[in-house]
């Protein structure tokens, strides 16, 4: 038996599942590549903070995923790139053998991001080589190929999360994307709804053969009691209401540990966001441009998010309620493949808000669960149950991806976490109410 | 309506019910006193690390509490003692003004142990003159004194926690209790066996009209999984078999944030151990002395716990698994009453050990359960609301009550919490797993 | 031949001897017990930051002192007051053995402050005993007896600064002296003129039998170029007009260790002077009151000394030029002994002005010179040599003593030393220049 | 008059003064150029520490050196390259303007080495042209261009000790230099004898028309008793000696400074050494190396070389003693322009041992004076002012230059200073005695 329990079995016994999985594989690959592409290898070097990587250490790492988990196991003859890149290069896995302090990863001028290309096309072409034709040792590799192409997803998404902090530490402010600023409106978004779900027995959690992390399963029944969902996200105007009420003054909105760090990082504002003589900016893969009051508000902590449901008399879902209003929707937004990489207002007859929109997409929802393992969880087997299991504590769940997040890789159950008083992924956040 | 929905108005409308109150007041009171008496005034005001307080800081706190929130407000022509005890003696509720920080309680030498004890007699005395007899105001207050008794219950355990601390940073490593010392056994205890609990709809929470905190309700349905527990706590023994096989040095067994934390501190084994040219040795209220094999473990971490769980291939219970249980056994064991101050073994007939044992006292257990709210909680009203609410993140349950709590404090109900990496509570743990 | 050239031969030869060095010592343990004697046992304990020593542990440690370097090696059956107390109470001698760490001095609930007065005793005691009648052993202590005077001295001054810190830490600013606050004056002080030295080949350091420290010698040649003093110390009046012309707020006036120090640590102001609606008001031993605009400005840094000295177009004195300037003038103000225990404004008719004033006494003037050794110095011999010499780096030295110094203590050879940060001594300054 | 008492009036009158300033300016910036050469843009953009700079940092600061000092004021119609730069690269004039904080040097990814290469081109072109020839403008710069021009020399030593630094932190130890390895002698280095120097009123200081920094006048009388220089520096093999005596575990040969440091840091030997199963070996230029016995030892701090000379029963020379000795010697020796970048041991006959030796170049000498303004310093005017005066504080001076040290920039009143504990710079020492 091996770890995964999505078997493609079929896929690998066939001419054309292997292809297919190249395929998958293989555009992922260039999707990593084209996202690098605007940037200096200087840029690629920067580590801004110490949970920053630079994107030279997210296109070397994603590599030595596939050499150490794939290749040096299934492919015969394999001949590892170098000798010091599994030091270098390794995240966590405490049981694959010592690697670089993370805090370390912007020192590391060698090897140079040309040499880091190389690295990639000579295991790109080596996977290419193992999935060529059929055989025993490919379908073995399979699973474990389909999981680091979803890795390499995740890095995507830490890519661009990455240099945004990187350029938005920079005096200059550069810009990522070359596009044309949103226009600047002054609506303040849609009226949203409620969305009432009874109390029931529900399930949650992954079913199916499709591809999915150890920590979304396995599927298990849990109890819900009666409960709204807002129909939209938390708008920038929303709050913008929130910080004009003293929302970062006022003690009792905040979680202890929440008020703590307000006093300590003397927040006032979401990340990147800058008060300037004209009013309110923050910082985009764009550059700096004045807030879309319409649009939700990103960037902002567990604590922040907790803090204006608290004021606004609502609560967060918890991750089964969110699960389970999801799963009544269509998975389509604002992702990676709009090109956009920010989250934009919604748009649309006003007779739609009574529906459950922005579900998918736009920003990570935080929510009020805690991430815990699922009753009979069973991490990955070998060094990769590391992947997930050893996150579990001080972490909350957040939901739905990001417009930065690639559309192919999120999924209801999706199970994505941060400590709650990160702020760099794109987050904001979706109240929810008893009833 | 009053924050409190255990209105005891039966109780207050009777000279009876009023007598009774002071009586449980007068006694908690008059405990607190007991635990501080083995004391000097220097010993008092020591501060061994920034989570640990005074005794005098403890003695004093527990009187404003009754003077903020009882005296000030329900007793016509109260005279508050000192005009800044409130800034000194103030724990953390923002909401009723400034407070000394609390790494700071150490530096308070004034006022003396002397006037603290004036404080509390002043604070008593007026409480008894609030209880004289019925009065309606007397009515309104009694929910909190209520509050104010267990809220003094938590602090006759916190001192004692805080106190060990305290010597056991003192070189000469004094005593706190003149006993004798447990005959150190080598027995490794009892064998335990394994009690299951099927799969259901149960309902945990607190029910009924008794005493309880605002984070133990509301009661409210949960599906919990087929599940059995451990009929006994870990032992010292099973502790130490760990450690002999490398616990604390192999990163696979332990959560991420935990393996920093052992590092980062330098863990080799639980909160108070030492080890000596004759083996190992644990402070105690009683000094230091031999560990004793077959008493439960105690002083180790969330992390600890959760490392000894998957090294023994099993988990901890969740709150809910533990509650569940916890309601099928009757409330008894190793308490602050019994006054031994330590966890002790097991010891009784082989042929008990099939039934769970220890649920109560001892050591409190770490659960799997991160602390947070439960469905439609609703936080005391007023400043009373961040008595808990505010703490609802980055923290884990505990169940049962260990061996510095008083018996009359605890129930099934009861939720305690911890930061994971804490330790100088005196908590220990339970195996659990899945059926 | 022993560690010291201050050879009191005679004194020890004679009864007459003997008796005098008992009656210097007495009265300085007594001297000692006096200063402490206006606070609690808790005063007595606390450690308000890690360079403040507790009461206690001063009187404790003076008394290690004596037992460990002179009656240990030179009373015959000298039996020692405690076997764990010389690691409680060295302070820094590392040849002597291993030594509890500075910054947990406070957490020394035990001894008691009563046990610590018997310690004293005992070793009082014991000192008389040795000193009873002449013999070899007396002979060959005395020096060494004499050294602990002096360092019961030092011990003295530093009581006082620490529990100066203690009380302003506490908020209730505590009074340890009872006397009437001084008069306010609003008069800016005297005009000082000043005294011109020519330029020569001077000798500097310790001459002749007395007692003095091994970092006041050897006596040696030193050219130091015409220079001028001025004729009184540098007041409060001066210092707020530094303050008002933005002196704390502009970068040119500051060493660049010292501008650093200002925005790390928010310096606005001398350390214990608080900004109230009614004025500028300064922590003393007779608590909170009023600036005394004519006093000397005290509790400066070396980098606000320095600052001053540049916004006056001036600089601070070499601790040569001070010592060549004091030879000329009698020891004689403001000290321990006047019982003020805070710099006090010079008095007198105005003519007097043109000489040297407040050389001796009120506060500590910080010189330019870093703390080195002289050439040819050579430590105490043993462990003693850690006295003085251990610490000849990164430390100003300051001269003339202060208004918490005894009379009997201070010399013109005398160096006092302290980091150019540090704030919590008597320290002030007085302003020279080229000629 | 402007700052620099050096006036070179009669070289900028003439076409032929102009033309030698320009000559000396262009080679100094080629140099630098050089210097940076080997290096990617990636290795250019590492700090690896808060005291290292990147290479690229050091090539745009030198060039903003000369656009604010020199261009702006004195080059009509200068066009300033960039707005931002002066924020960027300005180091630590703090009357200049705000400047980004030196430890975020790392983070600036923009602008690229090939636009600050463009930058320096811009700013040595517009040197150029102030000084095509002889004009009222060029008159007044030239002394701030040869400030310049010596400041550049700095940056060029500046930029190898931190590239060492910054492949010293790199897990594969790249070589900067490719060089044949030294040698490995077991030679112990030659038997030096003792330069005695008699008591004398000397005079020590800048004197003369030669360019020199503010730090290093007005030459003044100093009285230096009689004191012997020993010929030649510490060697590694002496110091391995003192490593293997335990000079690294013993306090009483430590200051209690350096003692902290040794346990704070672990310090078991210089900076770079690294224990391997083949011995000592250090990084350098040329990459990993065995330890040169007969070489001078290298990266050790003051703390380690006063430890090694109170171990030998030595100390080390004042700046004094050394000027004094250093003016009676020829300036020559191992320095940047030899190309080997590492100290290299004494070779020649036996008989000249005698002499003082490698008083130049090699390593910069700890002296046991701390960095203080000489009598009568006046610092440079305006902003200039802060090159020097504001680090009086907290240092140690070291003197001679070493082996990446250009020649041209040293003098035997050159005063180089560091704090105590740093060690990256190239610094060793010479042992001094009283006579």
């Amino acid at each position: 038996m091996t770890p995964f329990e999505y078997q493609p079995h079929t896929l690998v016994m066939s001419k054309e599942g292997l292809a297919d999985l190249w395929n998958r594989f293989s555009r992922e690959r260039a999707v990593t590549e084209t996202l690098a592409a605007p940037l200096t290898p200087e840029d690629c070097n920067i580590q801004s903070s110490p949970e920053v990587s630079p994107t030279k250490w997210h296109l070397s790492h994603t590599s030595w995923f596939f050499e150490h988990f794939v290749l040096k196991p299934y492919l015969p003859g394999y001949r590892e790139f170098h000798p010091q890149f599994s030091y270098l290069f390794n995240s966590y896995y405490e049981t694959v053998g010592a690697f670089s302090p993370k805090s370390t990863r912007g020192l590391l001028s060698r090897p140079a991001l040309s040499e880091v290309m190389e690295y990639r096309k000579h295991v790109t072409d080596s996977v290419q080589k193992l999935l060529g034709e059929p055989n025993p040792k490919a379908l073995e590799a399979a699973p474990i190929i389909l999981l680091g192409i979803n890795h390499e997803q995740q890095h995507q998404e830490l890519l661009l999360m990455d240099i945004k902090h990187v350029f938005a530490s920079h005096p200059f402010r550069p810009t990522y994307l070359a596009t044309e600023a949103e226009t600047v409106t002054t609506t303040k978004g849609p009226e949203f709804s409620w969305k009432t779900f009874p109390a029931e027995l529900y399930e949650i959690g992954h079913e199916g053969q499709g591809f999915h992390f150890d920590n979304e399963g396995p599927r298990h029944p849990v109890y819900v009691g009666e409960y709204a969902l807002k129909s939209g996200l938390v708008t920038n105007s929303e709050f913008l209401k929130f910080m004009n009420d003293g929302g970062y003054e006022k003690p009792e909105l905040w979680l202890s540990d929440g008020w703590n760090e307000v006093k300590l990082r003397a927040w006032k504002a979401p990340l990147y966001w800058e008060e300037t003589q004209s009013g309110w900016k923050s910082m985009t893969l764009s550059g700096l441009h004045p807030i879309v009051e319409a649009a939700p508000v990103c960037h902002v902590s567990y604590y922040e998010a907790d803090a204006f449901a608290r004021w606004a008399g609502k609560r967060l879902p918890t991750e089964m309620e969110w699960e389970v209003a999801a799963e009544t929707t269509r998975r389509d937004g604002n992702f990676l493949e709009s090109g956009k990489l920010n989250p934009v207002p919604l748009s649309g007859p006003k007779a739609n808000f009574d529906h459950l929109h922005q579900m998918w997409g736009d920003v990570w929802e935080w929510t009020a669960s805690s991430y815990s393992a699922y009753p009979g969880f069973r991490p990955n087997a070998g060094s990769l149950g590391e992947y997930n299991g050893k996150f579990m504590c001080n972490q909350m769940v957040l939901r739905g991806g990001a417009c930065v997040t690639p559309l192919s890789h999120i999924r209801a159950s999706y199970r994505n976490f941060y400590s709650p008083s990160a702020r760099w992924q794109f987050s904001g956040l979706r109240l929810a109410e008893d009833r």
